[in-house]
């Protein structure tokens, strides 16, 4: 375990380890055009950002579940600080994990 | 239009053109398991296939579906002959769409 998955253990939400995430999953995060354009945020921001300066044009429990897909198949890590949720992309894992795979995609529209 | 395009549209299904072809289209097409089994075997394959020597472990149903998927995002390129049908990716327009993409996916599992 990096110390990169023990930070977002810290949290109670489920976070796959590096090894448990998979290929497939992975695709179908990115498959979303607006769950692929959270993800360039994230990569340009380079740190984990608080949920609320994304402006999303969409409702608060449509980006909760996007945020929860991101989550459960190892893209991003999340963790709330009292009423702030954080979410910051796991490019150490993914990059151990597929190298090459999310710089591909992102090089792309 | 490549001749690889014209080659496609003499049966009657529809197939993008290499510019219609969506990122996120494609990435969704290749987050099913079997799919991305199937983009393999005609990968590695190298040419046209008819769909009865795939030994699927599933209902033709279920396997037609599976190839409009990826037909309609432009993976692959189907025709008819008869009673046959073929299947055949889309390697040359994949490649000049997303240089690099087809080939980082398939060299992770």
């Amino acid at each position: 375990m990096t110390l990169e998955q023990q930070g977002a253990m810290k949290t109670d939400l489920h976070h796959p380890t590096t090894d448990e995430i998979e290929l497939t999953d992975v695709l179908h995060a990115l498959s979303d055009p607006l769950r692929l354009e959270l993800v360039r945020i994230l990569d340009e921001c380079g740190e984990e950002r608080t949920c609320g300066t994304f402006d999303l044009p969409i409702a608060k429990s449509t980006a909760t579940h996007h945020w929860r897909v991101l989550r459960e198949c190892g893209v991003v890590a999340s963790r709330t600080d009292g009423t702030r949720k954080y979410q910051r992309l796991r490019r150490a894992d993914l990059d151990a994990r597929f190298p090459g795979l999310l710089d591909t995609i992102l090089a792309h529209r």
